[in-house]
């Protein structure tokens, strides 16, 4: 992605810096980031959907917590915590639905409530930091993995695979390459031929704006479809695979997502 | 219909008149009458979809085949016959799926081609004006009967009813009630309680700007849905019918029709 858009989020500098967000609501007419000072900042782009898909969500949350932490590396320790389980607080009322962000923040509201009075505040917004970053290279590598694994799932489908997709799951969903988007990345890098369907997912049009636009980003055989055309293509034979994010996975493998899903299921 | 919004399709004045389409481009936001004083406007207006629906697009052709001999009032019998077939002729390229138009034309085809010697002109042009009518007049009676019909077959449903409408199959798509939609208007007025579910019907959206708005301005209780929402409703078990219109029927019941009427079915 060295000469491609900028990454879904990123923090720019060290605790001084501040947290960058493609807003996802411009595109794919324009490529714009988004600035992040304050925890009200995250959650307002949150909110507005600038950005989205539960892993990504989780990882802003978390460097959100770092911003309400920061205005206090000079004071009382007790208070630069406080402000961390504060900016948790706000945060976790941004969006009811993504379960990665009520994980991301306990994450945070851990390291701030295992905090020794013998460390200095600043070593304390550190740490919050160190967490914020350790949850967005998590989310890589299971990109990764759930890429690679996927892909393996999948290797024995006709050459070219029909694949059908609803809303986004890719690199815009996540810190990394994508969840179920991945697999199609990774089947691609793999040499295998596909070709993708991708439901435009009214009402917000995620498959129309983020997804066309991140499977065209990376060369890959991409055709838009409305959400009603995807019966048809099944009936004519052409969707060997559906790949769908996925809200909340039962322990039965029963899986919640967004509305549209039922129907191709 | 007296204070309500105009009619989808009328011929205004005589032999000399013109014909006023509601621009269906233009609802539910603006309600505005297109006026057609040629064939090309006809044709333009059905290409550019300003009139629609199957029953719609015959009427209006027929029409169109009016305005096209009507410039050779007081020419020679020939001309004027010659007029009309080539209004046929160009107005037969409009749109290649509504079946009701090549009927209408043929019929109106059919008047040009029995015009005897012995009529003057400014005759066979009344003629063709009565045919248009007469088509337009079947029409308003085949919607009505329709209606009955299909609100007899519809009768033993729960009250409330739950109904699925796909597209837009009412009084804007013909010259009457509509064909689909006026069994709900003829459950309604005949006392039965319905809920009515309006797939939006993408890509153009015929469901959430001409259903909705028809639905509601006969203070019927309709709710706009995405395509995607009505699997969803069916698990439910929220839609007890669903009504879709059917551009061609085969002998065996078979239907084409708009996207997303296969997933449904």
């Amino acid at each position: 992605m060295t000469t491609g858009p900028p990454p879904t989020l990123r923090w720019s500098g060290g605790i001084d810096g501040h947290l960058r967000l493609l807003d996802q609501t411009q595109l794919p007419g324009a490529v714009v980031e988004q600035e992040c000072h304050c925890p009200e900042d995250v959650w307002g782009a949150i909110r507005a959907l600038q950005v989205r898909g539960a892993p990504a969500i989780g990882i802003a949350a978390a460097y959100g917590v770092v911003l309400g932490a920061r205005p206090f590396l000079d004071g009382h320790l007790p208070v630069l915590a406080a402000a961390a389980r504060k900016a948790a607080d706000l945060l976790a009322t941004s969006r009811p639905t993504a379960v990665n962000l009520f994980w991301a923040l306990d994450r945070m509201r851990k390291v701030a409530d295992i905090a020794s009075t013998r460390i200095q505040s600043r070593e304390l917004a550190e740490r919050l930091l160190a967490e914020a970053e350790a949850i967005h290279n998590e989310d890589r590598q299971q990109c990764a993995a759930m890429g690679q694994h996927g892909a393996k799932l999948l290797s024995d489908l006709p050459d070219p695979a029909g694949i059908l997709t609803h809303c986004n799951t890719g690199a815009l969903a996540t810190g990394g390459d994508g969840t179920a988007l991945a697999v199609l990345f990774a089947l691609h890098a793999a040499g295998k031929a596909i070709r993708v369907y991708a439901d435009e997912t009214r009402p917000l049009l995620q498959g129309a704006r983020l997804t066309a636009w991140e499977l065209l980003g990376r060369g890959i055989d991409a055709t838009l479809i409305c959400d009603s055309m995807a019966a048809q293509l099944m009936y004519e034979g052409r969707v060997d695979a559906v790949v769908v994010g996925a809200d909340r996975i039962a322990a039965n493998g029963d899986v919640a997502n967004k509305i549209g899903t039922y129907g191709l299921a």
